[in-house]
């Protein structure tokens, strides 16, 4: 398959292509870049010296890009993969946008929390977190890649919600991040000497992934959902942790909570299940597309302690892009992502 | 004041010998560690070379190092205080116990979570949170320091649950502590490269912080209160955030949090108040007494967060024991204590 | 081709399972460790956990061992890799050992910085830096896989020594490497608190590597050497950069210095040239077999300043081990090694 | 003493304030800042809360702050406190800048190496290394305070040169800095992920601080000096360590080593001497003025190795700044330094 990276300058950008890399049914054709274009990437990522020395384009010649390619993963700012998505709306071209354009079925939530208005209202999408919507994906012209910190807090919560053992009002989410989520512009926040040995919190009440989180649950448990989700910043590259809280309803026993996960996640490969009682840690996943996920019963006070870790540059961003893109291809969906954690 | 420290050479140890060397009304007499008797500490803390370079001594002769000092400082592990707090029963030494064996005015708390009896059920003393028992603190035999993560999560959630502002029993802390929060003895789960870029929750439901915060909350609210909290740890140093939650009783408006926790606060030093809406940093309290506070209010769910950091070495441990010193001499409360932090 | 691996509970054995694990023509058939016998390397390793579930076995038995495997890879302290040499001698098995005991030529050298006897003085050995040794390393019985600092500073300075442009006895080679390279064993130095935020050198004079080094350049340079080796230890997970230092003989044009790395290494993979002035750092190949070099020439001292950086598990241990393995075999030598470094 | 920071709002300008706030000789009367003229300090440094919130004002008014000061303090790039120093040439108030504008005696070297004319040639003013220069610091008008890794590297290799144990022209200096160091300006390459788990080196053969050594050296030995000096990153906030290497000049043995730093140093209090083979941390003078020594021989090479560290921000400047302003005054040189290094 042919494909091209419209904003291919990012992190996520970066990481795409390490693991295209890898990825034996997969060519890139063009990647593009409006601030770096004529440049060779890797003058930007000199990691990539050797590896992938093609020069930038800029994504102004779109038609041209999407004729050539099969597939197109858009790594932009939000509110410019719409632009994207319209120019190639008549083309077979397919579509993963790894912003938020396409994540949400009810464009005017995405106004709500963004600000800009939609203007591909009625693209043919869908979200684009693989174990809970791989039948759509399969099909799907644009597929709305989830955001990191959703991926790992509805994947922590999913088999909580749509076997009802949880009062989704009260769900609350406490995330932690490492801080390449935050992009690759330098700011003074994320200037080295202010974060090294230092943690603070972000965005308290407002992150833009809390209507994502709610949307997911709501799908999977019928029920409208409001939760808090309060990310952090955590002084390391990579990583994220969700740690997830919710009451459990009357009667819900321990075994109940056990065999809900056992049951959604026995065959994904992607979804590595410490059980009960367990600490995932976001080493254990760094530079894999994997989910590891345990779970803790307060007796004492009835909640649920969901843990859950991925890499948020891979299953958090490129990895999840691929595991999409070889679900819509029909590829065995570990191809190009059957990697062993990087550890230590 | 002569005073001594029994169990020097962690990390509380060395740091309250920090604090104690710009204090002008303290001059230490003993310092003592079991397995290093006899040793220079200087030898063991290089840092401390030219400045503490005195030897450790055995705390077998507790009552001579007992007789010699008007206060002693006790950085042993839990269950080992309570034999000096016996032995110098009956001498007019006074004790600030950096662990938590007095810390509960329950000690049937205190041997259900720590599953070791309590030997000194009578003893007079006190919860060593200065801002809340100063009065106390004043005339204490001994004194209890309030534990690392208590401190900050009990400092923030204070004017909430003394002006009954939330439902105590909503209450759920989901806190962050730097390494050195877990001691100096060398672990394979704390070694560098395992801890480096990594980041994990751990004791998840079963932490003994949990019921010291409990104790404080009813204190202050004169409600039965049962919560979560779970602790984690990020790859860095020093600092602990807490991030503190609860549900807003009705009519609660946000002015009504705001004057709470000025009310309370306003003249605390070591108390910095950033506000609603604000977002404190480990970094910014590094080194220092200070507690760092903001909260927001999440008007979609209800709940108010509320942010606290400290230096988990300093108001933490080492630096709240200064300050209830202090308080029990009749010093200024900021002798010794009144330190920029340290930053970047 | 069926291969085991002696000592797989270190960093370097962990790495090379790893890599091994997207090797197409590699079988891992044994683990053994003898501390951790019977139990599953996922349980030591959580992020190997659904990828290398296997059993540890001792290597008591290193004769079945030896009997089912067409190579042994050895992770073992030096000193007890040449009784797995011995045991294996007679059978077809072939064998690649990560550690020191297969290193050099002259025993004598290994014996007086080892202070271990060399029980295996005829062995059928070859040095395994493949960039140096390739033709000696497709029959070796025996390939003494080269350290990790040694890898980095001998590939900086190869090209000098061979070509005759500098006073080998002027050779200083300043290293730093990350704490990966210590081990996984938690030893005081490397608890997590006492290295972050901080720096030091260790072995000032007396680090092993040292005469690996010299070994190197007197093979290519033809001259009898002896230079000083300084490591560091930095606070940061993986990654070695060596500073090399030597003065350049008279005449010698920074063209002469150019071309000698052009000619030497223009059709290494592995190798990637930043050219002079440039500036390789350790996460440009973070996870991957490339060493990065660049040089400097300073012409107010007359020296010539080259900087080289790998990935000290890979290049430094495990993925050099792979590269010495393809060439043994005859494969690619790219062969489960093509990787894009990981990156942030 | 009134004292004025002209140049605030850098990290040197924060840390003078930290160590000031406990200085009981000094008063802080005003600060400066161009681009944040009128903006509260603890708005751009939140650790400052409570402490300064003092307004940031303008240079423009030079003369009034200068009539207001008894000592200005300059924390301004490189060319603009000539300026300072000029507008203040007639009044009584005494300089000690912080950058390189005063630090050599001979302007024309300045010239060459920063690139700017010097517009204060005739300025009476002495190099601001206190242990060296003490006598002429007491009454100077105007102190070029030592930058942070000159000051790490002479006071290492003082000893050697001044006792002519040393051939001066084998000296090489490789030197490793904390981010701090490089300002407190975000940038690309000091962007949180592009730093964490990597190392490089910077400035190869051209650094600044090169010139600055030499005229340090030539003073002390009496021999014209030229010398290599290598300045890396480390991924840490605070700290340099200087790895000095130099040949030993015939028949100079350890003892005389040994006992060139002992006669030198034996009566600096901010000097720690670890002696023959010990090993420096820069953790161990962290927060503090402290430079700790210690030294190596390499008998197979001849070689002396001298291992130092300091605080960059302290003794590598700020610290510095105020031991110097002590002897200016007269004061005990600890005065407001007497701290313990903060730890872990």
């Amino acid at each position: 398959m042919k494909v091209s990276i419209i904003g291919a300058t990012g992190y996520a950008g970066a990481e795409l292509l390490r693991i295209l890399h890898r990825h034996p049914e997969a060519e890139v054709v063009h990647i593009t870049s409006e601030s770096h274009t004529g440049e060779r990437l890797s003058d930007l990522y000199p990691h990539l010296r050797g590896i992938y020395d093609m020069e930038l384009e800029s994504m102004k010649d779109i038609d041209r890009i999407g004729a050539d390619s099969d597939f197109v993963f858009i790594g932009l700012p939000h509110g410019h993969a719409m632009e994207v998505g319209r120019a190639l709306e008549n083309m077979p071209t397919r579509i993963i946008d790894l912003g938020a354009d396409y994540r949400f079925s009810d464009t005017n939530v995405y106004e709500e929390w963004y600000h800009v208005p939609h203007t591909h209202k009625g693209a043919a999408r869908v979200y684009g977190l693989a174990e809970l919507y791989r039948e759509e994906i399969k099909t799907a012209k644009i597929i709305g890649n989830a955001g990191c910190f959703t991926t790992a807090s509805i994947l922590a919560l999913a088999p909580l919600a749509k076997h009802h053992l949880i009062d989704v009002n009260t769900i609350l989410v406490d995330a932690k991040s490492g801080v390449s989520g935050a992009g690759r512009s330098p700011k003074q926040g994320n200037h080295f000497p202010e974060l090294y040995d230092s943690f603070k919190a972000y965005n308290v009440a407002h992150h833009r992934h809390t209507p994502e989180i709610e949307q997911a649950i709501e799908d999977l448990s019928g029920e409208k959902t409001v939760l808090n989700f309060t990310p952090h910043l955590v002084p390391m590259s990579r990583g994220i942790l969700s740690t997830c809280y919710a009451s459990l309803k009357p009667d819900i026993t321990a075994d109940m909570v056990d065999a809900a996960f056992g049951k959604m996640y026995a065959n994904e490969y992607f979804i590595r299940l410490l059980g009960r009682n367990g600490y995932p840690a976001t080493k254990d996943v760094r530079g894999s597309n994997f989910c590891d996920i345990a779970w803790h019963i307060d007796e004492r006070t009835g909640r649920v302690i969901v843990l859950s870790v991925i890499d948020n540059l891979v299953k958090g961003a490129a990895g999840q892009a691929v595991q999409n893109f070889n679900i819509a291809c029909g590829f065995d969906e570990k191809t190009g992502l059957d990697d062993v954690p990087m550890y230590p």
